[in-house]
C-alpha cells in the first residue's frame, strides 16, 4: 500500500469533530478504498480545552493555523473554520502556497474567493476540493463536475437550505404561520438564533453560485445572485398553493439567458410554487435536493441530507479519498482561467407562470384596479381566488396565477399598482417551477 | 492541450449512435472539460450499410472487432455491442489484453464477467468503466464508488428497470390490469416484443449485482440474486396498496445480513409496497432511482432517466472524460482481488412488514383457515381486507398486511397453506419497504 495521506484539520466544531470520528470509525475501510491510509497528523481550533468526545491525543496540536499550513509532514489541509474571509481564507491561501491540497466545507469562502483559490491551486499543481460546501452530504459537486460532464447543462436548481425548507414544510404540515414556525425551529435547534443567512436565502445563494460555475463553466459570481427570503410567505399562501396543486419551496436556480445580446447568467434564490408532481415537492424537512437538466441526460436529481456533522463529514472525506486516489484535477469543471465571465441576466427575461398575492382593503373596485393593472402590463390571468371575507385587520387576500409570460410584465404590473391605497402590504410574487 | 484521447466504438445501435452524436455535438465543451479532445478513430458494427443519421465517413470502419481492439492508434475501446458473452466479451478481453481502456454499457457482461475483466484491467494498468451499465444516465456507479466512498453502506436499493416501472405506474394511473398494460407498452415501444428480461427482473438483477459489489466491496454474485417479476401483480393489488397508503414498485435491493454466522449478502428483485411518503413512490414512468444508506451520510437518492440513447450516451462519455482526465482507478471501489466473496444470505432472515394477497373460493371457513396458518407460523396480522363479493370466477381476494417479522415465518405460513383447496391461485407476497 502507498504512503499514508497525511492530514491537518483546522476547526473542531461539530463538522470537524465529525470528520475525526469518521476517519477513526471507518479507518480500515477507507484505507482499502483509497489505496492508502488517511492519517490525521495535526489539528487546530480556537480552544484546546473544549471536551469534544473524540480522542485527539495522538495528533499534534497547533495553536497557530498558519504554522499548521506550513508543516512539512502534512499533505492536505482540511479547513472547517468557516467564514468567507479572516482566518479561514488566510489558512486556505497559506496551505495552497505551501503546496498542500485544500479540502473545505466553507461555502461562503468558495462563493467569494473560489476563483482566486482555484487559480492558486492549479498554479501550485495541487487539489482544491469543496464537495461539503454544497448540499452537505450529497455528492453534487462531483455529480455535475464529473457525472454529468458530458452534457451542456441548461439549468440547475434545487432546495439548498435545510432550515428554510424545514420551516416551509412544517408550515405546510401544521398550517401555522412563519413567525411561530421559526420560533419553534429555533427552540428545537433547527434554526440559528440569528437565522438571517438561512431564511433570507444567502446561504442558498452561496451554494448556488458554486453550482452555477461548475454547471456552466462560468466565472463564480455570487454578487449577482438575486436573493429573496421566505419571511413574507404566509400560511394563507401555502393554503392557496395547496388548493392550486402546488407547494412552496425556497428554490435556488441558475440558467443561461439567451434573450439578450450574448449569453448572460441568471441566478435567483426565492420562494417558488412547485407542482406536487415535481420531485422537489417531496423534499421535506432539512433535506436538500438538486436538479440538473442536461442536453443528453435529461433531468437528474440528487437528494440527501444537506447539513449535519455526519453528512458533511461524509463529503469532506469523499474529497480526501479522491485526493488519495490521485484525483487532483481542476477544482471546477474547467481550468479557472477558462471560466467564462458572464454578465448578470435581466431577470425580466425569465418566462413562466407566476403566483401573485395581494393584501387589499375590503371595499368595492379593488379587484377591478388589480385586474386593470394586469391587463395594462400584458399579464394574462389563468386563475384568481379572492378570500371570502376580510380578516381581523379588514384585509382581504387576492391570489392569482398567471399564464406563461415574462417577469418584466409582472414587474410592470406591480409598478402600476405601487402606492395604491387599495394595497395593505407589498404584493408577494412567487414564480412557478415547470413540471 | 494534451494529446487527444483516441476512441474506437463497437456497436452502432441507438446507444452507439447516441455516443457518436454526443461526441460531435458537445465536442468543444468536452475538450475543455476533459483537458483534451475526445476523437473517434474507428467504428465497428454488424452492418455497414444501415443509415444511422450520423456522419461516420471520417472514421475507419472495422468489420473485425478483434482487429479494432488491436489498433495501435486507439486508447479506449467503447463496447456497445451487448450480450453477456459472445462478441462483446471477446472484444472486452482483447481490448484490455492490448492495454486499451474499456468503457461499456453492458450490464449483463459486467454482472457475469466483471470480476475477471476488472482483474485483467488492473493487471494491465488500464481503466474499465461501466457507468452506463447501471441506471442509464444516472451517475450512480460514481456516486457509490466515489461520492459515498467515506461510508459503510448499509443497504442499496432502487427502481432499476424503466419498463417494469412504466407498467406498474401506468397500472396505478389507469387501473388497468397487467396484461393489457404490457400490450399497450409493447405497442408504444416501451416494452420489447419479448419482455422477459425487464418484467421478470433479470435486467434489474444485473444492475443490482453491480451496485452491491461497489457498495459493499463484495465479490460480484449475480447468480445469488433472488428474482421475482411483476407479472402476477393485479390491478386489485395496486388498489389495495393505494388504500393502505402504498404504491407497488419493482424494487431491487441489496444488504448485508448479519443474522448468520458471518456476514452474508442478500440480493433481491421483487415487487414491493412502497409508502407514498418514500422517495421511490414518486418515481414514475421509465425513470430510475437508487437509494443508498450510509453510516455517516444517511440516505442518498440518485434519480434520472434509466435508459434511452441520450442518457446512456451521457454516462458513456462521462467515463471517457474521467479517463481523459487521468482517472484510471480500480473499476470497483476496491481492487478486484480485495472484493470479499460473501455467501448468499438466507432470505428468511429479512424482517419487515409484508403484504399478502390470497385468491380464495367464496365459501365459509376460508378466512379461518388462512388466519390459523398465520397464527401457527407466528405471523402477526396488522390489517386484513376481504373484498365484498366474489368476481366472475367465484373468486374472492383477501389481502393482509403483517406486523414486523422475519420472512421465514411468512414462508412457513405459505407452506402450511400449500395445496389447500381454498386457494384458487398461489398467494402473492410483497415485502413493504420501510419509510
Amino acid at each position: 500500500m502507498a504512503d499514508p495521506l497525511r492530514l491537518a484539520i483546522a476547526g473542531l466544531g461539530t463538522v470537524g469533530t465529525g470528520v475525526v470520528r469518521l476517519l477513526q470509525e471507518n479507518a480500515a475501510m477507507l484505507a482499502e478504498r483509497a489505496g492508502r491510509s488517511l492519517e490525521i497528523v495535526a489539528v487546530s481550533a480556537r480552544d484546546r480545552m473544549v471536551e469534544r468526545g473524540v480522542d485527539l491525543s495522538r495528533f499534534a496540536w497547533e495553536d497557530d493555523m498558519t504554522a499548521m499550513a506550513a508543516r512539512g509532514d502534512v499533505d492536505v489541509v482540511v479547513e472547517l473554520v468557516g467564514g468567507a474571509d479572516g482566518p479561514a481564507l488566510t489558512l486556505a491561501r497559506n496551505a495552497i502556497a505551501h503546496g498542500k491540497a485544500l479540502v473545505t466545507a466553507n461555502k461562503a469562502m468558495i462563493a467569494h474567493h473560489g476563483l482566486e483559490l482555484a487559480q492558486a491551486a492549479e498554479t501550485a499543481g495541487t487539489a482544491l476540493k469543496f464537495e461539503a460546501a454544497v448540499a452537505g452530504g450529497i455528492p453534487v459537486v462531483k455529480g455535475l463536475r464529473e457525472g454529468a460532464a458530458a452534457n451542456r447543462i441548461e439549468t440547475v436548481y434545487g432546495v439548498l437550505n435545510g432550515t428554510a425548507n424545514y420551516i416551509l414544510s412544517t408550515m405546510e404540515a401544521s398550517g401555522a404561520d412563519f413567525a411561530s414556525t421559526l420560533g419553534e425551529a429555533q427552540r428545537l435547534g433547527y434554526a440559528e438564533a440569528d437565522p438571517t443567512f438561512d431564511i433570507e436565502g444567502i446561504d442558498a445563494a452561496h451554494k448556488l453560485a458554486i453550482l452555477a460555475s461548475i454547471a456552466f463553466g462560468s466565472r463564480l459570481d455570487f454578487a449577482s445572485v438575486a436573493c429573496e427570503g421566505i419571511s413574507r410567505v404566509r400560511a394563507a399562501d401555502i393554503r392557496q398553493a395547496d388548493t392550486l396543486g402546488y407547494v412552496v419551496r425556497l428554490v435556488a436556480s441558475a440558467e443561461i439567458d439567451h434573450a439578450g445580446e450574448g449569453p448572460a447568467l441568471l441566478q435567483q434564490v426565492r420562494p417558488c410554487l412547485v407542482p406536487k408532481s415535481h420531485p422537489l415537492a417531496h423534499v421535506t424537512g432539512a433535506t436538500n435536493a438538486v436538479v440538473a437538466q442536461g442536453n443528453f441526460v435529461g433531468r437528474l436529481l440528487f437528494q440527501g441530507a444537506g447539513a449535519g456533522d455526519g453528512p458533511t463529514a461524509s463529503a469532506v472525506v469523499a474529497d480526501l479519498i479522491d485526493i488519495a486516489r490521485g484525483d487532483i484535477g481542476t477544482p471546477f469543471s474547467v481550468p479557472a482561467a477558462a471560466l467564462v465571465p458572464l454578465p448578470a441576466a435581466d431577470a425580466g427575461h425569465h418566462t413562466g407562470q407566476t403566483y401573485l398575492r395581494f393584501s387589499v382593503t375590503d371595499r368595492p373596485g379593488v379587484l377591478a384596479e388589480i385586474t386593470a393593472a394586469m391587463r395594462d402590463a400584458d399579464v394574462s390571468i389563468e386563475s384568481l381566488i379572492q378570500q371570502g371575507r376580510a380578516n381581523d385587520g379588514g384585509e382581504v387576500l387576492v391570489a392569482m396565477v398567471t399564464h406563461d409570460g415574462p417577469q418584466s410584465c409582472i414587474a410592470h404590473a406591480l409598478e402600476l399598482l405601487a402606492g395604491s391605497a387599495s394595497l395593505t402590504a407589498p404584493p408577494l410574487v412567487m414564480q412557478i417551477i415547470e413540471d
